[in-house]
């Protein structure tokens, strides 16, 4: 991790979150588990870490409680309570560069599970009231096709199906 | 910054934002900010950042548009409207610590500059439905003696009253 000093047990909440979390890679790799990919290839090839850069930051996020490795090993990775707690993390980062830079065209569009309208918030749909969590939140990704999925149903170990 | 490749130019709004801003010292330093500390000496204190650590994340920030230097150096750094930006990033970090360790006892408390009510959401008042942006947010740090303060209020240059 990039940090100098361990911070885990700081009384900031700020400070004690990035301790493990304020790491670009570490949110390229929950992207892409919230996306429901979940084994160490695809997790590496979607994110273009490299394989000591991905194997690292995945035992931390292991050790953070963030993530367990299924018993199938070929499942890989999925996300606990915790790590799907992220989200909002998450999304806080995708809303920076939209509202800052409104004119891009970006490859990565949050939108309520539930209504569909597009977020405006980080965490709440404010047309119908409904918290965006890992159960009632929908992306859509150029790169996944376009097609917009919700989280909880992508088996990335973050929705019910994955869970159960 | 901690990052081995430049990701600013990426399509994914997630890891443009975190080219820059996914570092713990920059949140930290954002924290400050948006706490009032201006200059580089209140900064250091503040944070314990070396001086080479502090200076390098405050160039960086400087040039990704998020500070200006106030033409009077007695004053420091200011954010733009792009650094208040953050503030549901700094937010979403702080959140997660509260929703994953509930029972441990936090420095920093977020509540609505409007209606006062603890924040339930990174960026949206469940309460009054105001916005939690720099201009309606209120913290309460205890290593700053514990009295709530309006981020607008401040003089951090985040304000209307720093803007000015």
């Amino acid at each position: 991790m990039p940090l100098r000093s361990d911070w885990s047990s700081t009384t900031c909440p700020i400070a004690r979150s990035a301790d493990v979390l304020a790491d670009p890679w570490v949110l390229v790799i929950l992207r892409e588990l919230f996306s429901g990919r979940t084994r160490f290839d695809q997790l590496r090839d979607a994110t273009g870490a490299a394989d000591s850069v991905l194997a690292r930051r995945l035992r931390t996020m292991t050790e953070a409680g963030l993530l367990t490795r299924d018993e199938d090993p070929r499942s890989g990775y999925r996300l606990t309570d915790a790590g799907s707690e992220t989200l909002p993390i998450l999304h806080a980062y995708a809303r920076f560069s939209k509202v800052t830079e409104p004119d891009d065209d970006y490859g990565l569009s949050v939108s309520c599970g539930r209504c569909g309208e597009a977020a405006a918030s980080v965490d709440w749909c404010a047309h119908c009231s409904a918290p965006l969590d890992v159960d009632s939140t929908r992306w859509t990704r150029r790169s996944m096709g376009g097609t917009p999925f919700d989280l909880a149903s992508v088996g990335a170990g973050t929705g019910a199906g994955a869970r159960a």
